[in-house]
């Protein structure tokens, strides 16, 4: 049976389950399709592709299924500039791009702020759901993405960072626990007093907004959902259970890291893109960002761009050890399964969970 | 209506609720008492307790209520030598000493090794749980707990810790999540990779072990009490939300603090113990506690020798910013409540919490 809420109910989903946006190759149109033919909702991470890709991605996700389904961007931030002096960084970074026989690494140019054409691509996506992180949209891009109907969800990791995307006029918060693998979305406050757990974020956040919130980071299960209702969530939004499914477009690597990880061999970096966020532990993460050297990782996106080349090799050469392997703790549940299998069991799961937790009262 | 699991029917409890022992004179024999009459289980927190103090205290509980209640002890862990040169932690504590019109602070010596006599005193106490943290006990300590009837629970952080103390003997485990005040009960691992958050802790835990398991960390309320029945746990444990009870032994200027503070104020520190524990951010622990000055933290327990009678003059003159200030991510839900009127509102409310998600699930 359908589990209702408000948020399945304002968007018309079967499930209160959201594929999270996976920027960077996982949400393939196959993925996003398929959560949303299994009533779930998909993402589309676009916060790495050009406006040409951003058209050509949602129109391929429409050719594949009429049903819903959402658009995700960073918010927009100052661009740094590119540093001075990087010898430090290229030089750490150097004996990695030689061990998979690249050409020696380069300092990236300050990138160009692609924040608005991107912005009008997602708005002709034909998406419902226009979501985002790393902050508050500006009132101007947040009024265009309304004016079309859309639904908008800010992601938080504190109540305060909730309270001020619910005064900034979003429909609905994700709040992104420490658990959460990927980029942390902290944005008024320091990242480490945003590492707030799940389970203690998200009742506090569903007393302060009148809006709904979704829970993330660390449900990986159908018992983890109906944890995540019992809190107050209207939904769930999930990363890591989706990026082993047979549709996620990341290396076979990297799912298979996934699958032999445990819960407490995930940690934040910043060696790979300059910005925190919690992947599975490798060789480069351990290498590049250690307490010694951590200031001379170059500030994000910079470091991304730095990194990518290796990146990309690796993926290619299927060597994990310098991939970004993006993970939260919840990952000993990760299952290889097609996507549509996946959310089926999850509603189920849920509602085992849930008849369970009835069976617990005992009459007095 | 009761709720009933596993370690209900085990420990003779009404409620699923344990109160985490707030070793430093937060669990008085009053709270102890209170929460067991009101069908939760109770907890002395004896680390700090001389055998003597233990048996003294364990008498007023008794004395006080016929109902089953816990006691709690620190695994014995090998006594550090006292520092050749302290130099620099005195002349960093020193100043706040001198505000206080406290003596100069002096180097403690190392701390007589007081498990085997401590342990003593709580096989006569009359508890009919013994729980323990920081590792495993030794195997004739367990031998003796076990011969005594007494339910025997440790403390994990992560799944191999759970599956090193099943294997070791114990009854349940407690798991403690990131979210969780006070001092951190990994044993097995890092302190850093032992934290991992409570919803994504319990369910891959609960598939690991055969005992049942017990959710800590960010539980403060019904809906965090359901969603951790949810994940697997058969009981939950909670230190914060009995620390500003009417019962809770602790200064008034640390229960202000705690209805004060937010779910982003609190952080981990060595600063009061030389152990690593989670507290609300203040004076004392910014300052001492910062990266470049790290480690002139001494070890455990020298560090918690060397600070105490500054705590202790703090609390006598209510000055928060001295208190080691123990407290989890969800204290935007404490309340100032006698702990029999606590344990009563969180028994309604987690049946409510289990009702509305029952009521969410829709016909098809």
């Amino acid at each position: 049976m359908p589990i209702r809420t408000t948020l399945t109910e304002r968007l018309g989903l079967t499930h209160p389950i959201l594929q999270a946006p996976l920027a960077g190759g996982g949400d393939t149109p196959a993925l996003v399709a398929a959560v949303g033919e299994a009533g779930g909702l998909g993402f589309i991470g676009a916060a790495y592709l050009s406006p040409a890709r951003i058209v050509e991605t949602a129109a391929d996700v429409r050719a594949r299924s009429k049903r819903p389904f959402g658009i995700n961007l960073f918010a927009p931030s100052s661009v740094p500039a590119s540093p001075r002096d990087g010898t430090a960084v290229l030089a750490k970074v150097a004996p990695f791009f030689a061990e998979l026989a690249l050409p020696p690494p380069a300092l990236p140019a300050a990138p160009a702020q692609t924040f608005d054409e991107q912005l009008g691509a997602a708005l002709e996506s034909g998406a419902s759901v226009f979501s985002f992180t790393f902050g508050v949209l500006p009132p101007d891009a947040i009024a265009a993405i309304k004016a079309l109907g859309m639904t908008l969800m800010g992601t938080a990791t504190t109540v305060e960072e909730a309270v001020l995307l619910e005064r900034a006029g979003v429909d609905a918060v994700v709040l992104q626990g420490s658990e959460a693998g990927g980029h942390r979305g902290t944005f008024a406050t320091s990242f480490e007093q945003g590492m707030v757990g799940t389970l203690a974020l998200v009742p506090q956040a569903a007393d302060a907004v009148k809006i709904p919130v979704i829970a993330s980071g660390g449900i990986m299960d159908g018992r983890g959902i109906a944890a995540a209702l019992a809190l107050g969530a209207a939904g769930v939004q999930m990363g890591t259970a989706f990026l082993t499914s047979a549709e996620a477009g990341i290396p076979e690597a990297y799912k298979d890291a996934i699958l032999g990880a445990r819960e407490h061999q995930t940690r934040i970096t910043r060696a790979f893109s300059g910005r925190q966020a919690r992947g599975i532990i490798n060789r480069f993460m351990t290498e590049v960002d250690r307490p010694e050297t951590a200031e001379t990782i170059l500030p994000f996106p910079l470091q991304n761009a730095l990194t990518r080349p290796l990146r990309d090799a690796a993926a290619k050469q299927g060597r994990a050890e310098f991939l970004s392997l993006w993970a939260g703790q919840g990952l000993r549940l990760a299952r290889r399964q097609p996507a549509a299998a996946l959310v089926q069991r999850l509603a189920a799961e849920t509602e085992t969970a849930i008849a369970q937790l009835r069976g617990s009262i005992a009459p007095a």
